[in-house]
């Protein structure tokens, strides 16, 4: 009956950061476990997010039987849309995964036509060869699963993200049981999450911020304004009952905080208690020892709504000298520049701020740490492993760690990068064929929302010598220059050194004297002379490389 | 006698990271402590390094006496050179300090003329109205000192970077007892590292680093390949040690590393034994069980001997499977991302990594924690606190710190910024006048080395969303157009999307149709017609905001 291959191919967040999807093919049918998105590196100029390129699920269009997503953070989720818009497959997931997914459908006019189906824990999906079972994990946010895939040749585990909360805020319990029953009947394949591996021991509860949070709430005799990520649910009801304990009322600002809050409030996932909630313009008016605001922004993002409170520059929130202001978030790699001048700013206006590693800690982590993944894989004991969510080097620790529990049944660990595939079948297991994937950036609400890795490679080497054109009209009818040559330059040098492009003006001009006549006939070529002259001359008068881009006016 | 007025002025380093430099002055005496320079945030585009602008010590040449270095890293001497090219002061340090200064001057052809000044520990220098006490302290580096500086007024003392390490590896103490004797005699101001202010109890000894470091030489089958800062003298005597103790020899990779292993090693203060350095070229053709490789470039610096060899590109160093690379120093902020790649690739040559918060610990802080903060507060008990080294917040929490400790005769604590000055005299101490500071952006190697913001700023622009240029020839004696306008991009729109340009041409053409006479007779005029209507067409059209620039071509 098996006698097809299967196929595990990481179409996004296999070493690298963010952008998780993953595609799982036998024969003629393929399904898709999760969408993200990521942020883009700083030198990835202009462009806002990033998606992994779904071209091999387009090119499979009439294959794909459905796209499973795991939880609601935009690294597994924020990619739906890109997806969608090309293939408008079955969604399946729990009610404020959907939820979540439904706020961006809705920002791209795809909600309408969008087939969402709403799983719970311990329900079964069947699609084409695959039949796929939801486990319910403890992570960060809420209404978060694992998959349980069982193909004609075995049962797949994939954990999405996860730590094994022991006592979840929300007492649901991460279900060690279904790991179990399926790690007893025999797993072929696990794909575990790796973010974490180099953490000893275990991640903390959700529950070891309460005291902290406690502790700020007590010591503040003024306003204690908190930020933490608007998808973190658990944290966010530990902010409203320790509010409502200690005589606050809570203000939301920030357009994701306040829809958020609404979606899990709607679905019985967040508790809301009458009066507590302060309308945003009642802020300022309201004694600020009985005040809590609840700020989205813990990125140092621009134009987040923390971003602009730090400098003065809400409407309905100005931070004074005795404030308290707390990040209950980590700071993801690369953001901490940002996150760093935001934190100035509000110390420069007179607050208390608490962030980062302090302890007790104003923020645990939502992974799992080196003895949870141990626990997962002896749980399940894989015949195969993969480790996925992770930068290379995470997921090739999380191979190294697996194979220290090789004694029971772990037949091999399969470090794969995006790009590379896994194909399985009764010999065995190996990596296959390299599939073409690869990453979409998009700058988005312009027309152009996918900017080329052309557009992207110019505009890195603008930002990084400017520019100098030289410019060059020429009559038509004899081909002949008239007048000398021009040339604008930006980005560039100084006006003190601007004589070097008079210079360079001659450089020009001799190219154009020292040409043949056939040369001189041909534009095409007299452009990339002038280009290579000017560069000559250039770099060796300035040490520097702008980008020369010489321009023809035929008149 | 003591009739003026002392002026404290940051001229870099306070409220942001690194660049640290200030100036003391009494009446027309003016000294100055450290000129470091800092690695420039990304958003600074095509900009190598920045220092402080030294305009104030500029315009007050003939006042200045002096240049005081409390220990050799970037961030206090670095800036040494661009201060000197104008000002060409007498510098005190210690010998190491002043080495590290002569390697750099000499790059910059100011070695010669340099009037460089060697000092001990409890040395005393006069100059003007001040003296000067160099006080030993313990740091990452070597040869690091705090200044006592005895003023008309009293005493400031200026603690330099330090931790209050117990048990040095170099055996040097830290000077507890000088401090003491100030502190008990009287001090008016003190000035204080502010790094770790966030950080509970102590910072570990450099000793802590031994146990890591040995467990890592012992477990290796193979090339243990370690990174550190080149100045980190102590942490490279571990090495060489641990290297000798355990059969293996020592292969130096990268420009500094050499060189500042031969400055220490001149001085007396690294022992290097016989026969245990390797050529960089007999690194390759040696027994990786017997090979302990030290390369620099900890920050993953494109062109730094680490990237390379991560990369596979360094003639003498291959990495294979089972090599150990570990980096033995933090990770400044803004280099997470560069330095996560570099990792990448080592974990994809096989190499097994280490770095980070693991432990026991692989590096630790050479700056003192809150206790060691306290201590020195303390042991000082200065009428006057000052924190110094540090972002805004971390100057303002070392504030508040020092106010818990308020019992013991200090009065206030000033917060400034560089920029702010803070002056005393008989009657006290308050914020004076604001000095014009600012940073100098350097392209290094580049003629017009100075990188003016102006520059910076449309580097920006074009970085973001591109350019895009009108160009119009015109008949000088007529005025008038000749032939239709051209429009030139780059980094703006894929080529999908070019029919926007054709169209943006038809804008600047109506431009020029519904402008009156008189407008078209002024191309001052017309130009910023063209930009303005051009603008309002393409950020409706694509949401984005490129560089216009309209060209007029007068034949």
């Amino acid at each position: 009956m098996a006698d097809k291959t299967l196929q595990i191919i990481p179409l996004g967040g296999l070493g690298e950061f963010g952008m998780n999807s993953m595609a799982i093919r036998y024969g003629d049918d393929i399904i898709v476990a999760d969408a993200g998105m990521m942020f883009p590196d700083a030198e990835l100029l202009g462009v806002d997010i990033v998606t992994p390129d779904f071209s091999y699920l387009k090119d499979n269009a009439a294959k794909v039987r459905g796209l499973l997503l795991t939880h609601g953070h935009e690294d597994h989720i924020g990619g739906v849309p890109f997806l969608l818009a090309d293939l408008n497959i079955p969604i399946y997931g729990t009610a404020f995964t959907l939820a979540l997914v439904e706020r961006r459908l809705e920002e791209h006019s795809l909600l309408e036509a969008a087939k969402l189906n709403e799983v719970k824990p311990r329900d079964r999906v069947k699609l084409g060869p695959f039949e796929v079972e939801f486990i319910h994990v403890t992570h960060s946010t809420a209404s978060s699963v694992a998959l349980a895939i069982t193909t004609p040749l075995g049962v797949i585990i994939h954990t999405g993200d996860f730590k094994v909360d022991q006592t979840p805020l929300d007492g649901e319990l991460f279900d060690l049981q279904t790991f179990a029953e399926y790690g007893k009947r025999g797993v072929l394949l696990l794909m575990s999450d790796s973010t974490n591996v180099d953490r000893p021991g275990y991640t903390e509860s959700e529950k070891a911020v309460v005291p902290r949070l406690e502790e700020i709430m007590l010591r503040s005799e003024r306003r204690v304004v908190l930020s933490c990520f608007s998808s973190s649910v658990h944290r966010m009801q530990v902010i409203f009952d320790l509010a409502r304990k200690h005589g606050r009322k809570v203000g939301l600002l920030g357009r994701s905080m306040l829809s958020v809050t609404e979606i899990a409030h709607s679905l019985g996932l967040l508790e809301v208690h009458d009066n507590l909630l302060l309308r945003p313009q009642d802020l300022q008016l309201a004694d600020p020892a009985k005040v809590c605001v609840l700020v989205s922004g813990t990125q140092g993002e621009p134009m987040s709504a923390l971003s602009r409170v730090a400098v003065d520059n809400h409407k309905h929130l100005k931070l004074e000298k005795g404030d308290t202001v707390a990040l209950s978030a980590r700071m993801i790699p690369g953001n901490e520049r940002p996150i760093m001048r935001m934190i100035n700013h509000v110390a420069r206006r007179g607050c208390r701020i608490v962030f980062g590693h302090m302890t007790p800690p104003v923020h645990v982590s939502g992974h799992g740490s080196a003895q949870e993944l141990k626990l997962i894989l002896n749980l399940v004991r894989p015949k195969y492993f993969m480790p996925v969510h992770g930068e290379y080097w995470q997921l090739s620790q999380h191979a190294k760690l697996a194979s220290d529990l090789r004694d029971h049944g772990l037949e091999s660990s399969f470090v794969l990068e995006t790009g590379e595939s896994l194909e399985l079948d009764s010999r065995g297991a190996r990596k296959g064929e390299r599939i073409g994937v690869g990453r979409v950036c998009i700058d988005s609400g312009s027309i152009d929302e996918v900017v080329e890795d052309m557009v992207i490679r110019d505009r890195r080497h603008l930002s990084e010598d400017g520019f100098v054109m030289p410019i060059l009209a020429i009559d038509k009818s004899t081909g002949k220059p008239e007048g000398g040559p021009e040339i604008v330059s930006r980005g560039f040098l100084s006006e003190d050194n601007k004589e070097i492009l008079t210079e360079a003006k001659r450089v020009v001009t001799r190219t154009l004297e020292t040409s043949s006549e056939e040369e001189r006939a041909d534009w095409g070529v007299m452009q990339e002379k002038i280009r290579s002259d000017l560069k000559r001359f250039l770099t060796k008068q300035t040490a520097r490389r702008p980008l020369i881009m010489p321009v023809i006016l035929e008149l």
